[in-house]
Parts: structure tokens; sequence; C-alpha cells
């Protein structure tokens, strides 16, 4: 089975059965979710990672009630950093260092390019930055789901701000971009099990400049 | 071989050989590419695909000189839809319609939940959701690369003013977000090429929240 099939496998599902994920499927897309790429490597977002019903049930009431928030197994939360520091940047220069074996002073011209184009930016575009990453972590996060034969959803219906709020986001410098449910499907319950997927044809989504 | 796999295989490559990747592995990652999630599944945005090494070398001037880009076999640019108005929808609910064999007016809800969380925001708003999607698609075009054995680099590094003026993106509605060239690497030249992958610790990426 290949990536192709995978993609081709999952979809948006609205209606999941309930049913308990497997701790090491959950690990498997959690790692696959680190290893994702991101600008520069600065991985710019927290994902919190909920299991509890009673707390999902809270999170569905500012997720306009969708049912697949609690019919899951588990829930990620994609929460970007709502600033981008210079301490941000010296802790992954560190790492680097760390890992690498090699001294923190050889990375000065890197720091100063994460510096430039994200420190030295209003706080707001250092935020959009951040979000825009996690969108690749999600992206990853459905491939390894689907090929571990989990459902996934990704959402971004709920109220970030009241998110944040119930999970005192914002005194963590987080701010809530995306959901992902991860459960399985309730083949009958939900109508586009069986529905085919829609996508934009090749001819229209991609142009071949030259 | 799985996806972890892939994702520990892969990395940001900075030179490239120059050798050009066999068409077939092109097209599987295109259609990786249009398999991908989007929210809503609207998909707003095109894929420019380059393979001319001239237009490429004007491409790489307003990219910070870059060498990948022109020693890959092809450039993918992930150019965001510029507004995203109700004729999009509408072309979108028409799609739909088709490929499940559904009359267009039981969309109707869904069309009106795409106007209100879209198409009702500013143009700039709207812009900013549809980049964000794109980088859905990168995730997704990464993982397919490094299944191929295709070496592949996700850019944020250039000016997309410049590259808008150069492709004339802007008559076409559209605003370039990120770069990907794809290619082979060049382990000599390349000293990240066996270096080891940086990410953040996993207690440190995760919260579990309960």
């Amino acid at each position: 089975m290949t990536l192709i099939n995978h993609l081709n496998w999952r979809y948006a599902t609205k209606r999941m059965t309930g049913e308990q994920v497997p701790q090491e499927k959950i690990d498997y897309i959690l790692e696959a979710t680190r290893l994702s790429a991101s600008s520069m490597g600065l991985q710019p977002y927290t994902v919190l990672v909920v299991e509890d019903k009673e707390l999902r049930t809270q999170i569905q009431k500012v997720a306009y009630n969708q049912p697949q928030i609690v019919e899951a197994s588990h829930l990620l939360i994609f929460a970007a950093w709502d600033k981008v520091t210079e301490a941000d940047v010296d802790a992954y220069m560190q790492n680097i260092a760390e890992v690498r074996q090699i001294p923190v002073e050889s990375l000065a011209d890197f720091k100063g390019s994460l510096m430039n184009s994200v420190v030295n930016r209003t706080q707001e575009q250092q935020y959009e930055w951040a979000a825009r990453q996690t969108y690749i972590a999600l992206g990853t996060a459905l491939a390894a789901a689907a090929e571990q034969g989990v459902d996934a959803t990704p959402m971004e219906g709920f109220a970030p701000d009241a998110l944040d709020e119930l999970l005192n986001l914002k005194e963590k410098g987080l701010r809530s971009v995306t959901l992902m449910p991860i459960g399985y499907r309730n083949t009958e319950a939900d109508f586009l099990a069986t529905a085919k997927k829609v996508r934009r044809e090749k001819e229209q989504l991609f142009v071949k400049l030259a």
C-alpha cells in the first residue's frame, strides 16, 4: 500500500464509533507528526493530546457540537506559538548543537536568518507564520493515521478564542489552529463514508509553466 | 517501508545533482498532492510546475540564488488564490454534484458554510486561509517525494512579490506561497546530507491534557 492508496482511503470522517485506538497507533501518528518538516526546522507549535471524554465534551461545545470530537478515541489540537522570540531561536540552536555535536557559535548565520525572517516581524506575523507550519504537521498526521488504518478529521470549524480560554492556552503562549479527532468511521451513520472523493481535476490544479 | 522511514530519510536538501527525475515519479508526487486534504475540500490554490531550466534560472534570482532551484529536475510553486469568490464556491459545488451524481441544490447548506466561513471575510483573510491550505499540500508532496526516493526542499525563502511579477501570477488571481524543488541530493556538496535530523523532543512537542 502506498501513500496514494492511503490518501484515497481517508476522508474527513463526520461520524465515529467511539472505539479505542491502540496506543501504539497513536504513538505512530505522533512520531510522524514530530518528524514533519517545518520552515527552518523550528516547529513553532505544540500539539495537545486529549483522551479524556469529559474534556472533549467541553471542547465539543466550542466546536459547533461536531460529534467526532466525542466519538473519537483521541483528539489532537494543533496550537501555534503566539509569538517567536530570540529565546525560542536560541533554544533551537542549542538543540541543533547538541544533536549534531557542533559548537553553537557555528550556527550564527542560521540564527541570523531566523531572526531576520521571523523574530524581527510583528507578533501577529510571527503567529501567522507559526500557524502555517502547523498545517504541514496536520497533513503529515492525516497521512500517518490513514497508513495505520485509523480515521481522522482535519477541522477548522471551532471558535479558537473560546477554546484557548477553555484550555488556558494564552497563558501557555499558544493559540489553537486546527483540531484532529482520531478514531474509526461509523459507516452506517456517516453518509460521507461511501461518497466518492471529490478533488479538482489535475488539468485545473496543475499548470505547467515551461 | 513506512511513512516514518520516509520522513526520517528526507531532509531539506540544499544541493542537488541536476539529474532528471522520471516523469512517472513526478506524476506520482502530483497525484498525491492532488489528493491532499484541504479545508472543506476547496483546494484554493494552483500548483505551478516548472521544468525549463532557463525559467528556473530567472526564478532563482528572486530566491536568494538558492542552488537547488536550478540543480533540481522540476520546481513546484504552491500559489494560493488571492481571493475566494462565490463563483469559486459554485464551481466546487458543481464538481461535487457531478462526481457524486446528486442535485447541486442538495449542497445548499454546505455552500452556506463556505460562504459564511470564507467568502464573507476580507480579501486578505481569504488569501491567508488559502495560503494555509497550501501547507497541507506541501506536506503531502514532501511525503510522496520521499516515498519515491526523490529529494525535495520546502522553501519559503524567496521574494513572493517579485516571483508573482515574474510569472504574472497577479493576473491569474494567484500569490506564490512556497517553492518545492524536486531532484536528487548531492551528498558530496551538501553538508546536511549526512547531518543528524533535529526535531523537538516528544516531551516538549506534545502535551497530554487529560
